[in-house]
């Protein structure tokens, strides 16, 4: 096993396979398609693991991670965020190499990908049913039908079918809500999908986050789902009761650097350049990680009452009881369970797993 | 110039230089040292730009990227971080390099170190004068003085003085706010500093945050200051009074590839992975970057009333008045002037300055 000296994100690949079992299980059982977001782990390691159970194409959120993913053997990859058309060379380039399916939600950015690309494409138009991020509202029915008959207009434009993200899933807490939001947004895109589907039958629906594909039970009408963040899960996660806390896959172990016992606080050597400045509030308290010890290289259970109370550059400012701080000492490495799994994972170069394993990724940069 | 296609951070070397000059001469004139946080930028290019003016010390965050400088030609380096003593193999190797100081507040620490260190260092005792992140109490005397007689008792271990990060100047709007809190600390450190400084006469006050740095003119008793991020400024800087618009020295240029004009909505691709979640509230409205116009290469001032209102991963919102997002066309660049640049250069490899030079810099992982 690698000496542990700094902050460094640990991965239980145990757990890893039982989270993407478990989801391409449930998405098989409810007849749904399963294009999972790779861009939480965005590691060709991992994804492999999601081959094993037989997934052959993944989302990514980005046009140089789909190129990652595309050498790395996946041959359908959809880049779940709006065109950009700046990078038209690139994507050029990579719908000659795989079957590649691209978001819009405008008229300009269909003429513009239909008079630019030389290699036929996938295109889904991205439809929002509130959560106002991206994508054209659910109800502009004139609208959407006129971005289908520009689509159909190009022989290399293939229209897919409508791709929603319900990210407002996110500020939903507990299961009754979550699954209240995501049956409303199925029954808008499914009544959406009515619309044009006798004129274009192979027309299909794309949905997909972690809090509705891990709560939610009722699936139909929907083809496919896309979520990423399960596969490690997190604090988020958690509090929003897509996971229990064992079924988070992911730790940030970081030095204990100082006590201060008469503040109720401990210094650990991992800051928002380990962690990502990724917070939640729980309890009226602002909250960048929960923590545990670290014995005979296993992580254990969080600690009761102690969690990442402030984050600077390097340092992490730990609330703990006092009768924990006690058995907590100087030079001791530290469990942190990140809030927001994908952001932690996308600060590093390699995870090192809990076997010993170096597992490298894609890097953003 | 290079063809931008995403996300880039980009940087004004011009307006560096002058950030660089005016605080050397600054210091200069008051008679104090000048050891600035490397933090910030993470570039040996420019921290050449820092030699040029007469800097020959430097302050880093961690051992690695004291290693970097030193591998750069740094050869007086303050990891102004607490120790971490599992990296004592490193802290050891670097010792033998360089002038290494290393900063601590323990006599655990100190007792480690002078066991463990077979070259010789410099210690700076962490001090605390009310921002609570690290350090002993400033009143802590009979701690600080048992803390100074264990240093004395190993050879290896030099006492350089006391060393305090006044933080808490950030949270204070307002040249009044940040000079009385920074003056309060001053005269705290400077009666900690004459309990001591008859029996050890080379002791030295290390001080130094950017808002004071900036905007303070008293530094009697003071004998170092380690600001970094006037280096960059940004527009927490900016909004605590520390800079003009026109110091700011870095921008992320970020392709639109969405409008909502019907929300005040643009969309683009630049997110939390390219800028950071860091955040600042103004105004009532919690602010993730201000945004400019890029005319012929060069940003504009910030659009009145635009900002970056919230960012995921790859997305980034910017709220825009109407009569301005009329004339931001999708595939177009924008400039986003970051809410903390350290935290949005720590996540980049490289920079492309405006006159197209790329500059390469260190990175944590």
């Amino acid at each position: 096993m690698i000496k542990i000296q700094k902050p460094t994100l640990v991965v239980d690949l145990a757990r890893v396979e039982q989270n993407i079992i478990r989801m391409a299980n449930k998405m098989k059982v409810n007849g749904v398609g399963f294009r999972p977001h790779f861009k939480t782990h965005q590691s060709a390691f991992i994804a492999n693991l999601f081959k094993e159970v037989g997934v052959n194409k993944c989302t990514v959120s980005s046009v140089d991670m789909a190129f990652y993913f595309a050498a790395n053997g996946w041959d359908d990859i959809t880049i779940a965020f709006p065109v950009n058309i700046l990078e038209i060379d690139k994507l050029n380039d990579l719908a000659k190499q795989i079957q590649l399916n691209l978001l819009l939600d405008s008229i300009e950015n269909v003429n513009f990908l239909g008079t630019h690309l030389s290699n036929s494409i996938g295109l889904f138009i991205e439809v929002d049913t509130g959560y106002l991020r991206s994508g054209i509202g659910v109800k502009q029915l004139d609208e959407i039908k006129k971005i289908i008959l520009a689509i159909e207009a190009f022989e290399s434009l293939n229209l897919m079918g409508f791709l929603s993200h319900t990210g407002n899933t996110y500020s939903k807490i507990g299961e009754k809500e979550v699954k209240a939001l995501f049956s409303d947004a199925k029954n808008q895109l499914v009544h959406l999908k009515n619309q044009f589907i006798k004129e274009f039958p192979s027309l299909i629906l794309s949905l997909g986050d972690t809090p509705a594909a891990s709560i939610c039970d009722q699936f139909e009408g929907i083809d496919e789902m896309r979520p990423g963040n399960f596969v490690f899960y997190d604090v988020t996660q958690f509090l929003i009761g897509s996971c229990s806390q064992t079924d988070i896959a992911v730790r940030v172990y970081c030095p204990v650097v100082a006590k201060y016992p008469e503040r109720n606080q401990l210094v650990i050597y991992g800051g928002g350049v380990h962690l990502s400045k990724e917070k939640v509030k729980e309890k009226g308290q602002v909250i960048y990680g929960f923590v545990s010890k670290i014995k005979q290289n296993v992580w254990s259970d969080w600690i009761e009452g102690a969690f990442v109370q402030s984050l600077s550059q390097e340092h992490g400012i730990i609330y703990c009881p006092k009768e924990e701080m006690d058995q907590i000492e100087i030079g001791e490495l530290i469990s942190v369970t990140p809030v927001h799994s994908c952001m932690t994972a996308d600060l590093n170069a390699q995870y090192l797993a809990t076997n010993g394993q170096l597992i490298s990724k894609y890097r953003t940069y």
